[in-house]
């Protein structure tokens, strides 16, 4: 497997664009994004579980009820959700792209962002969708930027890998910020692949990724009402199509595992306010519902977020996250260290404090990656969740979001 | 029912105080509190449900097992957790104070409050016992002084109630702050009363009432492994010692509630960096489940909480903290509107947005002490839960708590 450039573009038949259409008032930022497929293709999606649910998600889910999608069109600056005339909305924004392409408008995949329950205008996107399906491309990083909301860094990776001799590729962008604690998929992921796969299995492979990747993230424990992953397959590498488990499958889900993770770092990293990523390595656990329960309890503590923006080696409130996980662990069994570029310094053994320098502490937790490292040494199983800091900036920013 | 001064001093029969030891470098700050009971009390307590426990509550519960005491001793600065000899060191709090007082070890009740992970010398608590036992009185205020520990004022209450024409008085001290997320008790919170009630009888009364009060409080989502509320009752009021449900039992649980209640609300308006109260109050529930599940999740939202922080009206985060709480709620029945001293503002009708005056909203967030207003419109339960806003003083506090 290698690392290309190009994103969602880098598969065969992807283009995509990214324009301004004025739904934002930052003229300067980019507000809506397009990704087309040359062909129909595979897909597969998977939505937040919040019971409250962008209009977008629920017609999205419609339209991919026969596994197949052409395009994806997707704004940011409003999430088009707990509006009276949401659906409606997201339908016309389905109907203009379709329109534009000349494509079935069930064949459209629709996604929104920004804030919630204010009426989305259609006229911005209306007049943008002449531009926006111009200026398809391979303009990854333009579409990368339309969907981001307060997300600092475009997230983007593409990676090529090879099924029976043929070269296949698969790329995806994201954007995460805040409201990120997926329990079924996060803030608008969207990826494209040229491998041939049908529907059923992308939807497996998609299903079965996203429980160990974008579901142990999470930046501030607020699982949003518009989370979506969405895959594209078209099928153009030319490889034969994958319709069962197998070692094509696993090829297939080991370069779609890479992806994921990638954006899952991103996102965690690029969390509302944040200057650390934080990665939780739990090891040693009884079964994988253990290691995964307390990986996420330790990545959504508050005050080990907090202590982690102050470089402060405050392994008490990890031993506290654990203890109300709510997973049945043995605490006086539990191993703590950090670790980082500059080193690992075990904090805890056993469940007691051990004596640790506190200055190589600091240089350690100084870093702008930190691996939070649990060994439970009850079993065999593992699991990586991925969070960030809490910081000031999280709390600028969120305390003054609409206005 | 009447408020009264004196704290945990103002049932007969209860002397308390509370002096720097020297368990905290700050000479200014007392960090040793000790209350006494003229005569053996009964006796309650709940604990955290953190499985990471602190040392002395592991030895109060042992000591509370024949539902009776005459003493607690509490210091802040060090919460005598995950240290290889925690238990020891609490067994030596409790012989300490016994000894001090010439009561008996298993009736002393022992609670420690601060850092996580580090030995707490014994050394200052023995060195300031006596001054401890000699500074005894009316001195609610020192105590709990003595067991503040990012607290920025001071928590205690008092009420005198009537059971049989018997006047009987109820008070209570209590320290919260950070770590707060209580799910069986919370950090500290210490209750006297001179009405006589069994050991049974007020075990019952403590562990309903937490179920609506304690239960009902976050701060910051971090469950403590410290928590512990104790109630003692010495019998010195005269009344007819309850010992089954009736009128003086509903009598008592009032007047219990009422303290709990106010001790609640302090916890929470004080909660670490807070700058507002928050009340969340949800009617119309199918359930009480239903309804304290909602109340919680709004409450612990980072995103509603810097939303009040910023006195931005920005309801789409309560729909969305009420869609993933887990509870069976209709969303598009849900009305919400903001309350405080200036006013009520209703923002939301059947789950979307309705038309509102900005300029109201931000006159009336801007308050110290705010409600939101959750209507379910599916059922006649209701509950209340308490927290705070977040802020950058939150962040400031915990990025370098240690140091």
């Amino acid at each position: 497997m290698e690392l290309i450039k190009g994103g969602v573009c880098a598969a065969q038949g992807f283009t995509a664009s990214g324009v301004h259409c004025g739904i934002r008032k930052n003229k300067s930022k980019r507000d809506l994004a397009l990704i087309l497929s040359d062909s129909v293709a595979s897909a597969a999606a998977v939505y937040t579980t919040n019971l409250v649910k962008g209009a977008p998600l629920v017609v999205t889910k419609m339209h991919l009820a026969n596994g197949k999608a052409q395009a994806v069109i997707c704004n940011s600056g409003n999430a088009n959700t707990c509006n009276a005339n949401g659906i409606e909305i997201a339908e016309q924004m389905a109907s203009l792209t379709a329109d534009a392409l000349g494509i079935n408008k069930e064949d459209v995949v629709v996604a929104s962002t920004g804030v919630i329950g204010q009426p989305l205008d259609i006229t911005p996107i209306a007049n943008g969708m002449p531009q926006l399906v111009s200026a398809l491309g391979d303009n990854s990083d333009a579409a990368a930027e339309g969907i981001m909301t307060t997300d600092t860094v475009m997230k983007e990776i593409a990676v090529s890998f090879e099924i029976d001799g043929v070269t296949c590729k698969i790329g995806g962008i994201a954007k995460g910020s805040g409201m990120i604690h997926p329990n079924m998929a996060t803030m608008l992921v969207f990826i494209t692949t040229d491998c041939a796969i049908s529907p059923e299995l992308l939807s497996k492979a998609l299903s079965n990724d996203i429980q160990n990747t974008f579901n142990m993230v999470s930046v501030d424990g607020d699982t949003s009402t518009n989370d979506m992953v969405c895959v594209l397959a078209n099928g153009k590498a030319g490889n034969a199509e994958i319709t069962e488990e197998g070692d094509a499958f696993n090829t297939f889900m080991k370069a779609l595992n890479t992806v994921t993770v990638h954006l899952c770092r991103m996102i965690a990293g690029d969390g509302e306010g944040a200057t650390k990523l934080l990665e939780c390595k739990v090891t040693g656990a009884a079964d994988e519902a253990v290691a995964k329960t307390v990986a996420k309890s330790i990545i959504c503590s508050s005050l080990t977020k907090a202590a982690m923006f102050g470089a402060d080696a405050n392994w008490g409130r990890v031993l506290c996250a654990i203890g109300y996980s709510g997973a049945d662990v043995d605490v006086n069994k539990v191993d703590v260290s950090f670790i980082s570029a500059k080193g690992e310094i075990p904090v805890c053994k056993n469940g007691a404090g051990i004596e640790f320098s506190e200055e190589k502490a600091k240089e350690i937790l100084l870093e702008k990656e930190i691996v939070i490292s649990v060994g439970l040494n009850s079993g065999d199983a593992s699991a990586t969740a991925w969070g960030c800091d809490l910081t000031y900036e999280y709390v600028k920013i969120n305390g003054d979001y609409r206005t």
